[in-house]
């Protein structure tokens, strides 16, 4: 936009500023109201000042959102007089509008508001408005008789976003379309919790990485964050509505103000799609069946060979006991652990010692535990183990553990099951069971490889409900979280590369005509169509080239277009085109629908409707 | 949570902050990456304020999120030596520094940090975090032994949202299904937008309700505002992506800082589901076609009867030019008019008198046209109105009707639309045609009635996309949104008057046992059924009791289950129970598969599989 033009926007915005402070100013004499306890800045009384203060404890600004005439004119009489240390807030108010830099200052408006604001005479403040009313139009009236001009600031969307073209959306709702039904097929039911959140509710859950939390701007009224994930909206919502049984799935977006690495996936705003059974039920029983889960939606999906890798927090904590690790350093240990798949050993073992406090012995000792991987059989050799058998939680997680691995087994999905002691997953709230699934190998798009990794995790956590309950009521908890985003962008690749083709469309029906001056003609048999339920296009001009049409079926993939003529109507005929055959059929008009629907039907049984 | 607890954490966060960044220090150092650059404070040179100024200028803080030690050590050593008129990013920085109290400076940490984060050895960098990590640990370990005791702010959503039950979930996933197939049945296609737009999109698009926006915290790096609406975003997403023609729909949440009505189906956070036509196309052709969506839309969901109400911008504007308004106050009379379907006239027209400015004259004679409605033989008439038929606008407008009524009749829905002078819209960017549809009576809930009013609105708006291209190129546009939450509202309240029920998961068999132990053979059961794709589940405790299950199919509508039994499994059989007949029939075990898809099939025909 020319700068004039932000200028004159700007100066509108004033001028309307002003004619609504004005009307309220108005309003408020009528109800009898002083509106001078905050504006009569030229005599400052420490009355007033306390009377400021206690208006910006709930609101930025006096006037608004954003500094107002009343905000400026304050700032500028009050001077440097006042004692700031006694109003805390005024204070804060003060120095954010000693932040405007000098050129933002040179903008703010002249008008001299609070002299106007506290007149009490009504009618005077009638003149003034409807003379502050007619600036405003005059102001708008060069708006709309300058063309709208351009605006200036780069066009684009926030970092680490994106917008879904039709391509995309397609390919991401064929996706959570595949995870529902597998949801849907164990028995999920689905809820959905607002974007935001109270940020007290997000505080003390995620550690260190509380500091991606997007937070909104204080803007009077409650203190908002974004969500993180969907566990502890789940968490929020079954204390508060005091559930104590749920089995549902929630796909949503979620945010994060991380590094975006948006060619691999890793988006700010992002798809979690989470499925968690909630309630006191028997021993891995629902624990099983999450992975069951995951297997039923990797392999539905069909994006390569993968591993469920499966730990216990029980047996982390037994096996940092066994080695000697004190207790309190069990989860900062863990967190080093962590770290296994993307560091070697040796890095992860300086960490522990230099960093975590661990003795190298016990260091050592771990280092010869994380190395292992097996099956039930890897579990009950542990349950011998000469230290790990000293240890209570040792025990509870290998027992854990195995029998997770038996009900993994009656599942069918033991071959994809890999108990591996160096998963410990970062998050602090896992009590039980935790898991991740991992692609193996990495996926070939074209002529290059795509490493996708980590593709889905989860685990059990018993606490995180109790810490909203206000009687610290515990409902046990264990859940998963397909990564969808790393799934979007390899298929997004393959797109790309042109090895998948998708539909943005399901139109299964064009109405064209040959002949000008018959938009009336298709618009009626357009009618017929939908009100038959066929989904059915047409072109928006009145006289559309033919090729330009048949251009737009082949294009979108339509496979069928029905074609008007001047001499097949009068004789009560139409012509049905099947756009690939180029194959052309003549039917009787009255029974288009019918003809229709036979034909669909051929198509879909043959399957070569479209894609 | 305690005070003390609080206390704990926070020293628990401040203490990870200086931990982690002595190891960024201690990172830096090794890749030999200069850190005094901005550190060295203590002898100020005009080289460094530059050099903080330019790291300012994309980080709002130093060191991160929040004020760092950095932050504070800079801060406390600057003093007001500096010119800061010279440097624009640090003047904000530094007076944003200034705007914390007495109380929270108290709370900065001690640590002379950047003393420490300049040595160059990092043999003393290393014993330096080793000791920080321990006080790190003895802090964690204070928090640890604690029980975690239960936290003390209100649990609840932020003001104006809602958490959506299952139940809820369902009524809505119902009706968004709906909606999109029959916007599917018109050929449109499906983006998505971030939740989120750079603040400067949004801003100058929504004059007074600006103020509704939420905008995001400046945590460093863009300014952020959630989305208003998802015409503004579609008006971006063109012009960025340089298309020219685009029938999209779009479906998802937006967010208004308004006073909530949530009984009435009025959030903060809320759906809006929009079909809009962008392209360059024959007059009205698309615009009616919206029309069409609407009905279909409306009659679909079956919520009652319903007018859609149609008028043009241009008409509205040459109706205040005959009236003798002058052209600087169209818009704004014409935003009085809109006030028309909830003030009578009188109040309409003193307004416009009074505060627009209006002559009375002028104002009668506005009166006069905005009580007309009808259909294309009232546009006709208006046609030869002696007034109106000296606009070149009116007349543009009339004949735009004329031809939209006519087109509205070829599509089989004349007797839904009634064209209606007194309907306006409030938003600014119209151009063309506007429609609003009104559900005509109120829908009884039980013993009440419940108004619900307009339920879709939207119009042709031809010049925003050009607000946000460069070269201020134009993409016309028409599209309609449909009020979705007041359908919620109606039909969640149906839901609670018992007057409607809904099917919260799908699940079609249930596998339970009379007898102890059978887990591990419902496991197997439940593997084969899901295996073959059939929505199963079974209870996820040991050794249930029969009419716990059996009730759990009742209430959820669940219509089979197999029942296990130790004289049957013996045979090699299982029963199949319909839980709503109670009739129980032995089949082989082995073709159960076959058998409890035999008999779905049956119940689905007969249309009694639940609800």
């Amino acid at each position: 936009m020319a700068e004039s033009q932000e200028i004159l926007l700007q100066k509108i915005k004033e001028q309307g500023d002003l004619v609504r402070k004005l009307k309220a100013a108005k309003e408020a004499n009528e109800k009898g109201k002083k509106t001078d306890s905050i504006g009569s800045v030229k005599a400052v009384k420490e009355y007033d000042l306390r009377e400021i203060d206690r208006h910006l404890s709930q609101y930025s600004y006096i006037c608004g959102y954003m500094p107002s005439n009343c905000d400026i004119e304050i700032y500028k009489n009050i001077g440097t007089k006042v004692d700031f240390e006694k109003y805390k807030y005024f204070k804060r108010w003060w120095y954010h509008m000693r932040s405007f830099s000098d050129s933002e200052i040179k903008l703010f408006p002249k008008n001299s508001l609070p002299s106007i604001m506290y007149k009490e005479n009504n009618k005077l403040l009638d003149d003034q408005i409807q003379e502050e009313v007619k600036k405003l139009l005059a102001l708008k009236s060069q708006l709309v008789t300058e063309d709208a001009v351009p605006q200036k600031f780069t066009l684009k969307t926030p970092k680490g976003t994106r917008d879904y073209n039709p391509q995309q959306m397609a390919i991401r709702n064929d996706v959570l379309q595949k995870i529902i039904a597998v949801f849907k097929k164990h028995g999920a039911e689905c809820i959905d919790t607002p974007v935001f959140e109270l940020k007290d509710v997000l505080t003390g859950k995620y550690g260190e990485d509380s500091k991606l939390i997007y937070d909104l701007k204080d803007q009077g009224g409650e203190i908002l964050s974004l969500r993180y994930d969907l566990t502890v909206p789940l968490a929020r919502y079954l204390a508060m509505s005091k559930i104590t049984m749920l089995k549902r799935y929630h796909i949503a977006k979620v945010y994060r103000r991380d590094n975006p690495a948006m060619t691999r996936g890793r988006y700010r705003e992002f798809y979690q799609c989470d499925f968690d059974i909630a309630g006191q039920y028997d021993l891995m029983v629902p624990d099983a069946e999450c992975l069951k889960v995951v297997t039923e939606i990797l392999n539905f999906l069909d994006i390569g060979k993968y591993v469920l890798k499966v730990n216990h927090r029980r047996l982390l904590d037994g096996m940092f006991e066994a080695c000697g690790v004190p207790a309190d350093k069990f989860r900062t240990t863990c967190s080093s652990v962590d770290k296994l798949d993307k560091s070697p050993w040796e890095e992860v073992r300086t960490e522990m010692i230099n960093e975590k406090g661990v003795m190298p012995e016990a260091a050592d000792r771990i280092g010869k535990y994380v190395i292992m991987n097996g099956g039930v059989e890897l579990a009950e050799k542990l349950l011998k183990d000469e230290k790990l058998s000293n240890s209570k939680a040792a025990i509870e997680g290998l027992e854990g553990i195995i029998l997770l691995l038996k009900y993994c087994e009656l599942f069918g999905i033991k071959d994809k099951i890999l108990f591996d002691l160096s998963l410990a997953r970062g998050l602090d709230y896992y009590t039980g069971v935790i898991y991740e699934a991992v692609l193996t190998e990495p996926i070939k798009i074209g002529n290059e490889e795509q490493t996708v990794g980590s593709i889905a995790g989860g685990g059990r956590y018993d606490n995180l409900v109790g810490m909203f309950d206000s009687k610290n009521k515990q409902v046990p908890c264990v859940g998963v979280s397909i990564g969808v985003e790393r799934i979007f962008s390899v298929l997004e690749a393959k797109l790309a590369a042109g090895e998948m083709r998708v539909r943005t469309n399901e139109v299964d029906v064009y109405v064209a005509s040959a002949q000008k001056n018959f938009l009336e003609e298709r618009m009626k048999i357009c009618t017929e169509l939908w009100d038959a339920g066929i989904k059915t296009e047409h072109s928006y001009k009145k006289n559309p080239k033919m090729l330009t049409q048949l251009q737009h079926c082949e294009d979108n993939c339509i496979p069928l277009a029905v074609v008007l003529g001047e001499s097949e109507l009068k004789r009560g005929m139409v012509k049905i085109r099947n756009i690939v055959s180029r194959q052309e059929e003549e039917v009787p008009r009255e029974k288009l629908v019918d003809e229709v629907n036979a034909r669909l039907a051929l198509l879909n049984t043959k399957g070569i409707n479209g894609v």
